[in-house]
């Protein structure tokens, strides 16, 4: 099959043999995937990663020895395949497994190939009523509802979202669903219109003037957003931090102590709730900016880093 | 009277009136005043505060128009002095209001002379039970007491505590009291001496094996503190952060985020908790290594910049 692979520091299209982990793993034929800024880190070299790239993705299940209901079920899939045994898979928590394998980021080929392997506790059945274009989006959209879990984030409530870029979009959707005032910090006019005035106050390359949020969502991926999230959470306040920079930068934590500030790591969320949102009407897929097949990979990751590019799928 | 006075940054021993901000603030005779680590950052001019210094105190109220029966007691005082109307103040959050002042540390003449002023609402009044050289340390050991506000520390399960100067210290006392099991990760075999067999495992000059513990409590004020604690936590546990650090240093948050850590920042904390532990017998005095008169500020800083040291006193 034809796989996108990054090996010996190169970025390639090959083909190879579906590779098998485990016998009773299922296997999905991949309809579309997408690029997320972890697949542009890897190309960039600055992960260890070798193998097939990608992790966002909607699929049908081919084969499924150990679950045969799932056969021919468009499916989407939770990244992180955990031992099952551990003290954290027994907490629910296989995301943090210390045996975890992760799809197209870790020990794992992942999802810009013709079919991909996962075990199948990890696939979620897809409705109906959700368009493949809408439910790739589930992996990242289940990432921005994983703050509705972690901060307690009251109806009209202003919440601070620093970032414009494709998981700053999803957030801005999710949390205006949830009835929050949301007011933005972002550095792109286009990237802000996409967010359909949505929010309710818009700071272009500009923080706001008082430190008057009670939660602020980092979602830049630049240091300049950290440092705008220190200074614009109110004492007490918490920052929900999803941004993972590309490199290390220079930093006090001293305010964090005299403002008595929370900082929440955030990182993967509940499938179930983003996959509920699709079905009642959430629509995500306005942010796709172009789809390429696989051999379209220089293309693809030439348009996704342009500046005012959101979201790139391939399509199998 | 005399006061020790930090002034075109230098700190001499002058003689002033006491500054009066409000009419009604109580007037307090200083019996014993302890030297703290923002004490040292003041004087070495990292700090912006200009007046008398010092802020942990026992004395005796010897005036106070709008509380009069405080007049003769043996008191200590909460530092922060509030607007007491703000929304901050109203949330009994009096250490955010944006109007406020600290004593011997912003706009506030400080503990290091003969009397000090503060609202009679800041004043605590010190039970018979407790000596002057344990009272010295309510202020301190309240910030200790305020982890246990903050996260919900199970007795037996380990804590790692990172430092072993004087607020690490304390911070052993308060959370060996509370049941919980110490590990502390410390550069000097001395003080560890005198935690006094409370930690079951010591870590000297190098961070434990492995991210295993659900709480660690960062009070090293060394940059290397946070960087053993984002290594020591485990994925989903949580950070608190007492240490203000002097300076920027080089800092990647990427494992809070992929480990869902949270950091807690923690500053002050409640006196009525320090008192009553030292009421029902907690002691810290043991850690006090040299008491001065005001005169011997120079010989005092000499002292408690000495890498032994722990405690030094003023004793007026």
């Amino acid at each position: 099959m034809k796989a996108l692979r990054f090996t010996n520091n190169q970025l390639g299209l090959q083909d190879i043999d579906l590779e098998f982990l485990f016998e009773d793993e299922a296997r999905v034929r991949v309809i579309l995937a997408g690029i997320c800024a972890t697949d542009i880190e890897i190309v960039k070299g600055y992960m260890d990663f070798e193998g097939t790239i990608g992790h966002e993705f909607v699929g049908v299940v081919e084969e499924c020895s150990s679950k045969p209901e799932l056969v021919g079920k468009r499916v989407v899939g939770e990244i992180n395949a955990a031992c099952g045994k551990c003290v954290w898979c027994l907490k629910g928590l296989g995301r943090h497994c210390p045996e975890r394998t992760v799809l197209g980021i870790m020990g794992r080929d992942g999802a810009f190939a013709e079919y991909l392997r996962l075990p199948p506790e990890n696939l979620h059945v897809v409705p109906e009523s959700i368009t493949d274009r809408n439910a790739v989006f589930v992996e990242p959209l289940a990432a921005a509802f994983e703050i509705l879990d972690q901060v307690n984030l009251v109806p009209d409530v202003p919440v601070l979202v620093i970032g414009d870029g494709r998981l700053a979009q999803l957030i801005v959707r999710v949390l205006t669903q949830h009835g929050c005032r949301i007011e933005v910090v972002g550095v792109s006019e286009a990237k802000i219109e996409r967010m359909k005035d949505m929010p309710q106050q818009v700071y272009l390359n500009e923080p706001p003037p008082a430190a008057a949020y009670s939660t602020v969502i980092e979602a830049s991926g630049a240091p300049s957003g950290w440092d705008t999230a220190v200074k614009s959470v109110e004492p007490r306040g918490t920052i929900v931090l999803k941004s993972t920079y590309a490199s290390e930068f220079d930093f006090n934590p001293a305010p964090l102590v005299i403002n008595e500030v929370t900082v929440i790591g955030s990182r993967c969320g509940p499938f179930d709730k983003a996959l509920a949102a699709l079905d009642s009407g959430m629509r995500v897929s306005d942010i796709i900016d172009a789809e390429y097949p696989l051999e379209g990979y220089q293309e693809a990751f030439a348009k996704v880093n342009e500046p005012e590019t959101l979201k790139v799928l391939f399509r199998l």
